[in-house]
């Protein structure tokens, strides 16, 4: 036995699956899979008290002077900055503006917090800057406040931003993740996989004959045009780091309900396909940003569903399952060949730092 | 001249005051002081466009849903982690309070944003949200929304947190930089420098007798108490990075005033002076935590003073000088020995990674 370890030579290996009793902080604690979630309900949820809400949520909702806000936030540590379809600047908009959508929101204001290494070209940080400029205007929101901080050569890779954002959520709109209800019809806005296969064709040098961009873009216009039809959509999501599988897998535990899906109705474009069966990667596992995954009641699927077609955010909207009373709190997807398979959420991440 | 140059060995030296044309970040950039001020003017604000709001205030204020509300930021990069009287939870809770209690706000909602190194031990990472926690339930805030990031190790320095948070401001409070006046009273809220020492004393292990904790405290009750004497305040900050000659040039140019100080009412304690001294550092420019300078009309100031000496957080006060109509835009001190100086801005930030 001591050969046959000797025999294998451990040096470089990178271990996908991070072990689980692991003292110290893993890649996967960043991951927003398993691990993500027992970091926030075993450390922070315990140690910020009552007062912490553990909600699923993409945003956190309360009332203040009358008004029904939302108010996230999101960091971005992304690898490498400029992607092709876009840059840390795009995402770092888009991200949150995106998690206040996601409750029906209208984003309206964000802060940005830059954490700058030093040595970092002046460039650099005026090219993300740029972005974010661009992406807010193309939002409609403003940065209205914000932070610097340098941290020493080696203790920061070039810039990370955070950015948090508050909205105005409309009379009468109610999604949260707990509303996903039986019968609900689940409606996905567009191709799957894009955001995450674009990062790692760059960062690894891959080709894969055609150039696949990020599809990152601000949702809001596709949500109200979807509460144009009914503000009685029950459950946005999107579907960030730990891809599809992991945002479904988080609503049906929350809804204690059951998603069936139907495998082949899921749409991954070709490209994307390709890149992750040469990567060993599955595509409801890569993160997305730009697409939406929506609860709707059945009588209004269809509505819905045409007005997420007629939108230019949604043109390939599908639906690609429903909610179930079986399996409560499990996702499962009928496989093209016929069988069932569980879609259970990940350990960690497939590709870390890619949002 | 070669000869003299290379008699002088420049191995380990650090540069107090960055190269102002530098085209890469320096530290001095994360100081507070000019340098930061620059960065913001002339690269982020013009990307932003018209969108950012350029104020020199610590939080934006706009109205949403009828209710007027402020939203600010603040990233914390502190080193070391742990100091006496604090860590970087209680200061990643506080700094985003106090800079929403700087505009009279009622500061109730803050979101945290992580990033973890890989490798961190878990313990610290819990110690920290304890920390956060426990400063949370003390300011009477709700930390309601979050996000966790994992950097590889070498691109971190354990656990870097960005907070944001909103408040609602209370009817009839208009508190800016841009309403300081001719002939405010100027109050500062107990003695200055502690903070910055305290964590420079752990950092360099340096002892000064006794041991300087960090007056790190959330402030917003002891602007309540003075709120009750008069609603009109018109000024308030707390001189963080860069200290309280920053905080004072930035509200001098805000608003247009002069502004004299008498520099032996400024409350510095022995323990600081004697540091500062033996450290070669100004008080005026080393970053406080819990406290505040106030600019109050001067019908006002005596009774304003008296609230805040009655208070917990301000038993310290002290009028430090006055706003007047010459030398607009400046901070002149009357020294000890009758004559006067120039307090400037400094260009960078004389102890990096404080807050």
């Amino acid at each position: 036995m001591a050969d046959a370890l000797q025999a294998l030579d451990f040096e470089g290996w990178a271990c996908p699956v991070p072990l689980r009793d692991s003292p110290t902080i893993v890649m996967g604690h960043g991951g927003g899979g398993q691990l993500s979630a027992e970091l926030v309900q075993h450390l922070f949820v315990p140690a910020f008290g009552n007062q912490a809400e553990a909600g699923t949520g993409d945003s956190a909702i309360f009332e203040l002077g009358g008004a029904r806000l939302a108010f996230s936030t999101d960091t971005f540590v992304v690898r490498p900055l400029f992607f092709p379809g876009g840059s840390i600047g795009h995402l770092a908009v888009n991200g949150t503006v995106n998690d206040l959508a996601m409750s029906g929101a209208v984003p309206s204001h964000l802060s940005c917090g830059f954490i700058l290494e030093e040595g970092t070209d002046l460039a650099v940080v005026g090219r993300v800057a740029q972005d974010m400029g661009a992406a807010a205007r193309e939002a409609g929101v403003r940065i209205v406040t914000g932070d610097t901080k340098v941290v020493d050569a080696g203790h920061g890779d070039q810039i990370y931003v955070n950015t948090a954002g508050v909205g105005l959520i409309p009379d009468g709109v109610d999604i949260r993740p707990q509303r996903a209800a039986v019968g609900d019809v689940i409606i996905v806005s567009g191709s799957i996989g894009v955001h995450g296969i674009a990062i790692m064709s760059v960062r690894e040098g891959l080709e894969f004959g055609t150039e696949i961009r990020t599809d990152s873009a601000a949702l809001h216009p596709l949500v109200a045009a979807m509460l144009a039809v009914t503000s009685d959509v029950h459950t946005l999501r999107d579907p960030t780091r730990g891809g599809l599988a992991t945002s479904l897998n988080e609503i049906a535990a929350a809804a204690g309900v059951g998603i069936q899906l139907v495998e082949k109705s899921i749409p991954v474009p070709a490209e994307v396909g390709n890149a992750c069966a040469l990567l060993g990667l599955d595509p409801m596992y890569v993160a997305n940003e730009g697409k939406l995954v929506a609860f709707v009641p059945r009588e209004r699927a269809e509505a819905v569903l045409a007005a997420m077609r007629a939108h230019p955010l949604g043109t390939g909207a599908a639906v690609i399952g429903e909610c179930v009373d079986e399996h409560h709190g499990m996702v499962v997807a009928r496989t093209t060949f016929g069988g069932t398979r569980v879609v259970d959420t990940p350990l960690g991440e497939q590709l870390p730092r890619i949002c």
